[in-house]
């Protein structure tokens, strides 16, 4: 946990260091559409994925974990009981987890699901626009839900889930991510803007699903959820970037774009990393 | 819904822009092998995939849903569940649905569901010749099931599934689909012969599948099956057709495919398309 | 079933050549991380995969199926139960059966699935070395539990398995292999090291997974379980060796090695085949 107060490109750059030298173990609980992507994202990452998710297993695994993932693209009713045996047990073993609440807003029943995991303090919620605003309707915001995509769109729905969280992430061209900054009063909030990244991140599947574990290989190697959440999409934006001029197409993204995960580095981060920090007025 | 009376290559041209321009959301209830795969095979054709297939949520997913596509690889007693309750709720709201019988015929349990799944009048039923000929050995046809391997051997069992569904195609090295041409009587059916591809497609898990997927996302969007499904086999033979040269085997035919997904236009298809159409006495 | 003293380089060649031949139908329930990678696998190597796992259809299928593979990466409760019917239907069947304890020894619950499916006599265990450790200290081996990663450190724990098992795999760097060969006495064991191979096939997910069924495929071709398992262990090493040099990164290495498992044949397997075999003291 370093006091940055700001998540600048220099925090980035040493939490990237702290994620490769500590390897962390990644607890996935996620859909079955993400599964082999996501491990490998992990891996090029230089994170390692464990996708324990059974409910005979997923509170003990918590416990060994570094960092736990939830994640809401299919779930199975075995699959949400180890959802909250996972996210309760990561709450009281002061494990990060992330909460990826994908459809929430949309489909009633996860959003359900989705609310009910807020109560055990997720580090960070991770979505896109439509179902961060979507959650923050769900959580008892005052926002309600709204369709649109665009992540500047849900600040304020995002900044109503600071409530729950210690971070929150609206994933898209440019990310909108709001959290206190370590070593901050707790009146004070961030909002965070990482631009860069491709046209094509969007048109592979499983690439935002993925993105949420990268946030919580971040969360297990620096604690503070801000920061891990800002490393992460700085992370994916910049080898999306290196591997945009070696693909063709959506099919050859996917090799290049886990070849750049893998060859990210302090210099490309240095180079290409969009990061904007600007205070926040929390309601 | 355009009244052409045959599935030309112009048909398929103007299905083809109409996917572009729609971007419909297909429902995909599918096997775990071809999850990952299938989305993004619609997703570089032009279509959005949701991977929705829990009881919970199938049946009013699929009133949202612009088609349904059921696929039986690898099911679960809940992802049964959802299949029927999908599969209503498509037909009772009118929406365009995809049955792909995977191992029909040669599982008994499956097939069984697979017949079931037959009531609720699929707009499409898709597999290769072997699933074909089983499924309707269990629907009540008379051509009982046979092992053979060609598309040319499963016409008279694709017809006699023309009961209960608005086209039947049977995949393969030349695809043969029958169907009604939209606009023409009852009495009249039509064979469509699809040539081309590639030898690497059936060298790749889920290519089918992912087949399967895509013509419930023409079906989404030009309305009429037998066309939907012939623009989908003209789509997939056009892209294998354009990667294949990009290949060193079956590894490096993926990314290719999923470019050349994406890639392929008027001007390809005009160039490539192998499309015969010939008039069927139904039995 | 040749009766081949030991797994002699000539020996894989000619494994090689009945799998190429006998394109042998696999079962496989396994887990969702490696399902479409395996699947892939296998179809590039040369056999055919099925991944038919629920209670409904598991023994049956087996009955049908040229070999088994048992894969405890992500187990379901349903998954569990197909897989003690398919692992008893191959064993009642004769059939070849290859057990994969995934996460055996670290986690109490799937350890204890893995050490009753030994009761079903597997054909072949496959593991890592801290796996095939773990599951020899549930089944009752005296050597307990260890973390090390070196398969050099799991020789032991695999000789105690051999109790239940026809040959046991411990995958690595150097995989070590112990087993007996065909025709020579109970009391004869073999020790078989496979090097080669390459540093990016363990940083790609369902790797080790997807050797196991490998293992599965060859076993289906040939029979004999050790060379079963060394030939397997030798195509991937050769395949991964070929594919590296094409390889930027974990990303670009999937195809690669892909269209490697597809293009290996004798002369690969002589130039590049890194095959040890030594007498074993059995404790």
């Amino acid at each position: 946990m370093t006091a940055t107060v700001h998540p600048t490109v220099d925090a980035v750059i040493e939490a990237h260091a702290r994620l490769r030298h500590a390897r962390p173990l990644v607890q996935c609980l996620t859909n079955r559409v993400s599964a082999n992507f996501m491990a490998n994202v992990l891996l090029a990452a230089g994170a390692a994925p464990a996708m324990v998710d059974n409910p005979e297993e997923a509170s003990g695994f918590a416990a060994v974990a570094g960092a736990v993932l939830v994640n809401l693209g299919t779930p199975t009713s075995a699959q949400v009981e180890s959802m909250r045996l996972a996210a309760r047990a990561a709450q009281d073993g002061g494990k990060p987890w992330v909460l990826d609440p994908v459809g929430a807003g949309g489909l009633p029943w996860r959003g359900g699901v989705a609310a009910e995991l807020l109560a055990f303090g997720p580090s960070v919620v991770r979505g896109n626009a439509s179902e961060i605003i979507g959650l923050a309707g769900l959580g008892g915001g005052t926002r309600g839900v709204d369709s649109s995509a665009d992540p500047a769109a849900a600040v304020g729905a995002a900044t109503d889930l600071l409530r729950h969280a210690g971070a929150v992430a609206a994933s898209g061209a440019v990310d909108h991510i709001v959290g206190r900054a370590a070593g901050t009063p707790a009146s004070e909030a961030i909002l965070v803007r990482v631009g860069g990244g491709s046209a094509l991140l969007p048109r592979v599947t499983a690439t935002g699903c993925s993105l949420g574990a990268l946030v919580a290989a971040y969360a297990a190697a620096v604690g503070d959820p801000l920061l891990a959440a800002v490393a992460a999409h700085v992370h994916f934006a910049v080898a999306a970037e290196i591997a945009a001029p070696h693909a063709s197409g959506p099919g050859s993204f996917v090799p290049a774009f886990l070849d750049a995960l893998d060859a990210v580095d302090a210099a490309s981060i240095r180079d290409r990393a969009q990061v904007e920090a600007s205070p926040l007025r929390l309601a």
